[in-house]
C-alpha cells in the first residue's frame, strides 16, 4: 500500500536496525485519513472471505481494527492485555510474550464477546514474531470461532512472524512489508 | 443522543448503583455503526469551535476519539497510561488517580505530538470524577495548547466530574447523561 509505505518512510523514526517508530501516524498520533484508507484496503484484500467480526489487541490495534470494522460493517472486539494475573473470571485467556518489553502478559477476551458462529479477521498494527497474533488465534480456537485471516498494517518481514502464522494455516495480508531497516532508509518487499 | 441511550439501557449491564458496564458496544466490543454516529454527533456539537486535533487516553477513549477525528478530519492523539514510572523522557506527564482501580497512573503525551498552535477537543468514553479529563487539560496547558472543549460519550451525572471541569472553564458535552442507576433501569438527564 503505497500511501502507507510513504508514511513509514517519511514520518517514521528509525531506531537501530530493527525498530521503526510510527508514533506520528499509527501508535500515538493517529492519521485518521490514512487509517480510513487502511480499513478500506483490509476490506478489499479480504473481500473473498466471510467476516462477521474483527478481533485485535489493545491499544495499538484498536484504530486499524475499528477502521476495518467500519469498512466491513461488522463489530470489533479488542482483547485486553495485563500483567499475568491469577484471577481470570469468565474469559478466554492466553499468555503472550513481548520481546520488546521482555514480559509475559495475559491477553483476554470475555466469553460473552465471541461465539462459535463468528468468522473473525484478526487485525493488528505490527507483525514481528507473531506472538500476539498466535495468542489471538489460540483464544479464537478456544471459542470455536473460525479465523478468516490476519490483516497486518506493518510487517517486519525480517522476523519470523509470517512464517509462524502461515505454518498455522493462516492467510496473512500485510499492507507494508519491511525487508530491511537501513540507517536512513527502509526497504520494502513488494506485497 | 437517543441511539446511545437505547444502547446503554438495552445492552449495558448494571452492577450495583454506580456502575454500568458497556463491554457489549463501547469498552471491549465496539459497535462500529454506533461509534460512527457518535463521532458525527461530536462534530455537530462542537462545530462552532475551532478544532485541529482530538486528544484522548488509551484504551477506552481511542474508538470514540478516532470517530470524532474522522468526522472533523483532524488527527487524534491518545495519551499513554502506565503505572507511575521514574523515567519520563521527552513527554508531558500528569499523575491521574483511578477510583475504580484505586491506583495512580502516569498519563503521558510525547512533546512532539502537541504544539501551542493546537486547538484540542478532548474526547473520552466516560466522565465520572473528571480525573482523566483534568489530567489531559493539565497536559494540554503544559504544551500551551488551547482546549476547545470536552466531549464525553457517557457521563455519570451523579458524580462530580462535570462540575469540576466546568469550574476549570470548560465546555462539556456528554452524549448520554446518567442521572441514576436503578436496579433494573437507568435514568437519563435530558442533555
Amino acid at each position: 500500500m503505497e500511501l502507507l509505505e510513504k508514511a513509514i518512510q517519511e514520518r517514521g523514526t528509525i531506531i537501530g536496525d530493527t525498530i521503526v517508530k510510527v508514533d506520528s501516524f499509527l501508535n500515538h498520533e493517529l492519521d485518521t485519513s490514512l487509517l480510513y484508507e487502511i480499513g478500506k484496503e483490509f476490506q478489499q484484500q479480504f473481500r473473498h472471505k466471510r467476516v462477521t467480526k474483527i478481533v485485535t489487541i489493545e491499544a495499538g490495534g484498536i484504530a486499524p481494527a475499528l477502521m476495518a470494522g467500519l469498512a466491513f460493517n461488522v463489530p470489533v472486539v479488542y482483547a485486553k492485555k495485563q500483567k499475568s494475573l491469577t484471577m481470570k473470571g469468565d474469559v478466554y485467556c492466553e499468555s503472550v510474550y513481548s520481546f520488546t518489553k521482555q514480559v509475559y502478559s495475559d491477553v483476554t477476551i470475555s466469553k460473552d464477546r465471541l461465539s462459535s458462529e463468528d468468522h473473525v479477521l484478526i487485525v493488528d498494527d505490527f507483525l514481528a514474531n507473531g506472538e500476539a497474533a498466535a495468542g489471538l488465534i489460540s483464544i479464537l480456537k478456544q471459542a470455536g470461532a473460525e479465523v478468516a485471516g490476519i490483516g497486518i498494517v506493518i510487517e517486519k518481514s525480517f522476523q519470523n512472524g509470517r512464517k509462524r502464522l502461515e505454518e498455522l494455516g493462516m492467510e496473512v495480508v500485510s499492507l507494508a512489508r519491511i525487508a530491511r531497516i537501513g540507517e536512513a532508509r527502509i526497504e520494502f518487499l513488494k506485497s
